[in-house]
C-alpha cells in the first residue's frame, strides 16, 4: 500500500488545482446565478487535457488513468460542481466509446472530446421508466445501413454541447437494447430547456428528443444487445465522477468552514475559540478524509480492478458513502456560517444545495445499497 | 394530561388549514421565485384573526393564546415557510409591546398589526455584532421629549411592511440597553435590498438604516435599561414561532414524500412497494409526530409556565431538537423523490433549502444548547 | 391540550419515583449482577398497586389507566430496567385477559396479579418461527371440556412466576390460532435456563415447555380463532410498556450524565467547563424531553384512543422513536463519563447494554416502521 | 498510491487471520466470560512475530512497520477485542522504548516483549488527574543511581505480565515529567484488581500501585524531563493500535451481521429477501470500507510521516472516526439479528459491548478534535 501521490498525479492534482482557483472559483458564484458555464472554462479545461485525463493518448486522452482523474475533479469541483458535472457526464459517454469502441469509432470520436472541443453525453434515463434498462421505450428501427431512432431521453447532461452522445434504444427487430454512438445536433435531434433545479448549476440536465434521427449502422456500440452490459459498465465509471465530484463538494466545506471560522470575529476573538466550533471543524475535517481515500481508492480500482462485480460494489459503495456523508459535512459547515452560511454572499449556501444532489444522481441510495449488498451476499 | 385538541383548537387550526390549501399553496411556488408574498394573504390572514392569535381581544387580538398560534401556524408554514417568517416575526414583535408595553402604547400600537393592516417588526441583531447584548452598536440620545436613534439592524423580518418595529439601543447617557417602538417608514428610517438568502423565500431579511430618527419619548419600552429583559423575554416568544414554522415544514415534507410515494410508479406498481421507501416514509412519520408534541407543547408552555427560566429552556431545546429533526426529515423526503426531488417542479427542492434555515435563526444551535445547559446545570 | 400532570398523575408519578429511588435505586446494580429482583421487590410494587394500575378496581387494579402506567413505569425503570421488563411483560399478558376475558376469567385470574401476589406473562413467540403467526406450531387439542397444548415459547419473560400466562396454539381441528389462559407450573409445564443476554437483567427471558397440558375449555379466551386479533391488540399495548420503559433508561442516562459531569472535577473545576460537555449534556436533554412527551401520549392514547389501526400505528411509532433515541441518549451519556462510563461502577455502563434492547424486542425495527407506514398509507 | 496489499502485507494479515481463526475465535466466548486471556495465545502471537511487527529485527522484531501492524491487528482484534488491547498497549509501550531509548535499553528490554515472552505496559494516567500531564502525582526522588517511585497508576493494560513499563513520574527536584523503564513485579510494584468493565474482557485494566519502587538511573527514558515528549509520541502511536482493533471489530460485525443474515430463515427462505437487511448490511459494508481505509493509511503514515504534528492530528482524526463509526456499524449488526443479537449465543453482544470503548479510551472523542481543529486551525 502507498498513500502518498505520485510525482504524475501531483501533478495533474496540481494544475487542476491552480485552474480551479484562478479561472474557475472566481466565476463559481455566477456560474451559480446563471446556470452556464463560459466556453473559455471549457476550453481551458481541454488545453490542460483533463477532458481526456483516463483516456489513451492515441485517442487524444492524457492517459493518466482514473486515479489522476479524481484528483483533477475534486479539485475542479471544489471550485464549481457544475463545472465538475460537466466533466462528469462527459468522462462518462466517452468511456462507454473508449471501453466498448471499435478503433474507427474511438478515432472518429474521441479526439475532439479529449480535447474539450467537443463534449461527450450519455443517455439512458427514460421519463416514463427512470433508468430500468427492461422499460426502455426508446427505439432503433434498421433500415439499410442506417438505424432510425426515436424516444425521449430525460435528464441528459451536456445534451447541448456539440459532440458524440452514447443513446440506448431498443432494436424494433429484436427487442434487445443496443447503444449508439449519435452527433447531437443531427437531424432530429433536439433538447428542451434545461430543467430548474436545486444545484449543481451550470451542469444543466436536459430531456433529449429524437426523432427519426438516422445513425449509420457502423455507429451501433459493442454490438447488438450490448445495451446492457454497457450500461453496467458506464454506470460504475459513472460513479467514480460522482463520488470525486462529491468530494470536491466536501473539500470545498471544509475549506469555507476553516475560512470563515478564523475570520469571523466575537468580542475581538475569532469564534475558533468557542469549542462548539472546533469540535464542528474537526468533525468536518475527520469526515472529509474518510470521502478523500474512498474516493481516491476507486480512482486506483477503476483503473486496476479486475472483477466487474466487485467494481460495481466498490463504486456503489463509494459513491453512497460520499454522498451521504458531504450531506453531514455541508450540514456542519453551514452551522459554523450562522445566519450568514444561509445568505448567497457566502458558498456554503450553495454547498448546502448541492450536497443533496449527489445521493439521488447515477442511481438513488437504495439502488447503491442494494448492488453492494447484492455483490457481498452472492459471493461471501 | 390531554393530547387532544379542544373545539376551539381545532376550529383554528382547520381555518388555517383550509385558508393556506385553498390561498397560499397555489402559489407558494410563485412566492418563492419571486420572494414577495402578495398583499392579499397578509390581508387574508389578518381577516382570520391569525396576525394576533396570542393576543387579548381589547387589542385587537383572538385572545387564544400560544398553543393555538403554533397549531395555525404549523398549518400556514407548511404551505409556504415565507409567510410563516413573516407571522412569526410579526408576533415576536407584536408580543414585546404586549408583553412590555404600557395601556397607551397597546392601544395604539397593536390594533392594525392584529389585524393585518400593519405587521410589526423586531430590531436586534447588529452587524458587526451579532445578537450580543453587551456590543450593541445603535445608539438612542435624549433630547428633550425625544429620544434621537442612530444605527443599522442586521437580518430584520418585515422591515419594508408599515407597523411598529421593536428597535434596541444604547443609551447614551447611561450606557443602558433599552427598547423603542419605532413606527416603520418615518423620517430617517430606511431598508437595504433583502438578503439573498437560501430558503424561507417570501420572508425577506433585510438592513434597517436608523438616521436620526426621533423617537417620542413615551415610546420607550418597559422602562429604561429593560432592553435586556425585554430581549431574554422576546427570543424564547419568538422560539415558538420558529418551531411551529419548522414543525410546518417538517409536515409538508412528510406530505409530499407520501403524496409522491403512492403516485410514483415503478413497472406498474407504486414505489412503496419497496421496502426501502416504506421504511423512509415511516421514519418521517415518526419524526414528525416527536416535533408535533413537542411544538404543541410548547405552545401550551407559553401560555401557562411560570418560570421564565425553565421556559427560556424548553424553548431553546424545542426550537433546536425540531429545527435538527427537520433537516433529516426533509433529506428522507427528497431521497423518496429521487432525482425528481432536485427539480423545482416537486415542492421538497423548496423544502430542502428551507430545512437548514431554522438552526441558524433566533440563535445558533450552540447558543441554544447552552442555554439549556446552562438552566439545567443551575438547577439540578 | 394540556400537558400538564392531573393531581392523581402527580401521586402515581411521585410514589413510583420515591419507592424507585428509595427500594430499587440502592439494589439495582445487585439486581443487574445476579439477574434477580428479589421478592420484596415485587411484593412493595404489588402493595403500591404498581401491578394494576391500568385495570379496574372491581378486579383488583388501580383504575388509572396506560398514562400513569407511563409516569409510573419511567420512575421504575428509570431505576431497574429489569424490573420495569417484568412489569411490562406482566401488564401485556393482564392487558389480554382484561381486554378479551370474560367476566369469569377476569375474576379468576385477575385479582392476585393485580396485587403482584402473582406475575402474568404473554406466550406467542416460539423458537422456529419467530413473531410470525402464519407459522404458530405450538397446538392444542380439544378433548372433551378441555384442551391438550404442547409446544415451545421462546424469550418469555416472568415465565418463572406462578400467574396466568396467555398462551397461543394452533387448534388441531380447525387450524385456527387460539388464546388460551394457563396457570403457570401446571402439570406439563416446564421452562428452561434464563438466556444469557446483554442487558436488562433481572427482567430475565426463558424458554416454556408445554407438555401435555390440560386446560379447562373455558380457559379459551376471546372465543375460537381469536388469536390473531388478541396478539394485534396485545402486541400495541406491549408497546406501551417498553415505550415508558426506554423512557425510564432515558431519563436515568440523562440524570447520570447530569451528575458526573457536576461532580467529575477538571484541574479544580467541574468538567462542566467544556463547552462539548455541556453541547453533550443538552443534546441529552432535548432527546429526552422528546422521547417523555411521545411515552406521555402513548399514554394516553392508550386510554382514549378509538381506531386500533390508528393506534397500533402510534404504538409502532412511539416505541421505534424512543427505543432508536435511548441508543444514541445513552452514547452521549457514557461520552460524558470518558473510561470510567465502561467501568460497573458507573450505572451508564449497565445503561449501555440495555440501550439497545428495546429496538429488538416486541417486534424489531423495521417490523415497526412496516406498521407505521402500512396504516398511513391506506388511510391517506 | 497504491491501494494493494504488498506480498509482505499480504503475508503476515493472512498468517494474523489464520491464527485468529483457528486459535482465538474458537476461545473468544470463554475469554469474554473468564475476563482472561490464556497464556498459550501470548505465546502463539509471540511466535508468529505478531508482538514485535514493527520493531526492528535487530531488537528482536519483524521489522515489518506500522502498517503490517494494523494489518495483523486487525484479524486478530477481529476474533477477540481483548487480544487485540493486550497488543495494542504492548506496543505503545514497546514502541516508546523503541523510539527514545539508548542501545541499551532497547538491548535489554525488546528482545523478549518481541517474542511474546513478556508484554510491555505503558503507564501515565493516574487517579485524581486523568491523563493531564500537569497534574501528575506520581514522584521520582534522585537517590544516587537510583530513582524512588512513588504514586498510583489508572487503567493500566497487561500490568500483570512480567516485563517492562514506562511510567511517567515527576522528579521531585526540578518538577519535571520523565519517564522510566520499570520492571513489572520488581519490590513495591503491586496491582489492583482488574477494573469490572463493559467490554474487550480478556485485556484487563488494573491500577498499579508503585511504593518505593527503586528503578536504576540508566533507565530513564529519553533523558530528564522528556515525559511529555514521550507521552505526545506515544499517544499517537497508540491511536494507530486503538484504530486498528476498531477496524477489527468493524470487520467483526460486518461478518456476523451477513453470516446472520445469509443463514436466518423466515417462511422458508433467508431473511435477505427482505429489503429493509440488504439495506442494513450495505450501510455495515460501506461504514467497514472507510473504516478499513483510514487505518490502513494510519498505519502507512505511522511509517512514512515526518511532520509529529500531522502525524498526531491524523492519528487522532483516524482514531475518532473509526471509533464513532463502530457504534453505528455494531448497532446495525446487532438490529440484523432481532431480539437474537442480545444473547450471549451470538458475537454481536459481546461486539455491542466493545463497540463504545473505543471512543473513551487513549483521549475521549472531544480531546481528538481538538487536537485536529488545534493542528488544521494553527497551520491553514
Amino acid at each position: 500500500m502507498d498513500f502518498s501521490l505520485s510525482k504524475e498525479e501531483q501533478l495533474i492534482q496540481k494544475a487542476a488545482a491552480e485552474y480551479a482557483e484562478k479561472f474557475i472559483e472566481p466565476i463559481a458564484k455566477q456560474i451559480d446565478e446563471e446556470n452556464r458555464v463560459p466556453d473559455e472554462i471549457i476550453k481551458g479545461l481541454g488545453e490542460l487535457d483533463l477532458f481526456g485525463i483516463p483516456f489513451a493518448e492515441e485517442y487524444g486522452g492524457a492517459g493518466a488513468g482514473y486515479a489522476c482523474y479524481v484528483l483533477a475533479m475534486e479539485q475542479i469541483a471544489a471550485a464549481s460542481s457544475g463545472v465538475g458535472m460537466i466533466l462528469s457526464a462527459h468522462t462518462l459517454g466517452l468511456g462507454a466509446i473508449d471501453k466498448f469502441g471499435t478503433e474507427e469509432q474511438k478515432k472518429k470520436y474521441m479526439f475532439k472530446p479529449c480535447r474539450g472541443e467537443e463534449v461527450a453525453s450519455f443517455a439512458f434515463t427514460e421519463p416514463a421508466t427512470g433508468s430500468d434498462p427492461k422499460q426502455i421505450a426508446t427505439t432503433a428501427r434498421r433500415e439499410g445501413d442506417y438505424y432510425i431512432i426515436n424516444g425521449t431521453k430525460r435528464f441528459i447532461s451536456n445534451a447541448g454541447y456539440p459532440g458524440p452522445i452514447v443513446v440506448f434504444a431498443k432494436e424494433e427487430e429484436t427487442g434487445k437494447v443496443s447503444a449508439f454512438i449519435v452527433e447531437k445536433w443531427c437531424e432530429g435531434y433536439s433538447i428542451s430547456e434545461p430543467w430548474e433545479k436545486l444545484g449543481m448549476h451550470g451542469g444543466p440536465l436536459l430531456d433529449v428528443y429524437l426523432k427519426d434521427v438516422k445513425v449509420p449502422a457502423e455507429n451501433l456500440l459493442g454490438g447488438p444487445g450490448m445495451g446492457y452490459a454497457i450500461l453496467q459498465y458506464a454506470i460504475s465509471f459513472g460513479k467514480v465522477g460522482v463520488s470525486a465530484c462529491a468530494l470536491g463538494g466536501a473539500e470545498a466545506a471544509l475549506r469555507e468552514a476553516f475560512k470563515y471560522a478564523k475570520e469571523k470575529m466575537h468580542r475581538g476573538e475569532p469564534i475558533t475559540k468557542f469549542q462548539g466550533i472546533r469540535l464542528a471543524l474537526a468533525e468536518i475535517a475527520e469526515r472529509v478524509e474518510a470521502c478523500r481515500w474512498m474516493a481516491y481508492r476507486l480512482g486506483y480500482l477503476a483503473d486496476h480492478a479486475k472483477d466487474p462485480a466487485q467494481f460495481a460494489k466498490d463504486a456503489a459503495l463509494t459513491k453512497d458513502f460520499i454522498c451521504a456523508q458531504i450531506v453531514d459535512i455541508s450540514r456542519l459547515a453551514v452551522n459554523v456560517h450562522g445566519s450568514y452560511g444561509l445568505m448567497k454572499d457566502y458558498k456554503v449556501e450553495r454547498l448546502w444545495r448541492d450536497a443533496i444532489m449527489g445521493l439521488q444522481i447515477e442511481g438513488v441510495s437504495d439502488m447503491q445499497k442494494e448492488i453492494v449488498a447484492g455483490v457481498l451476499l452472492g459471493r461471501k
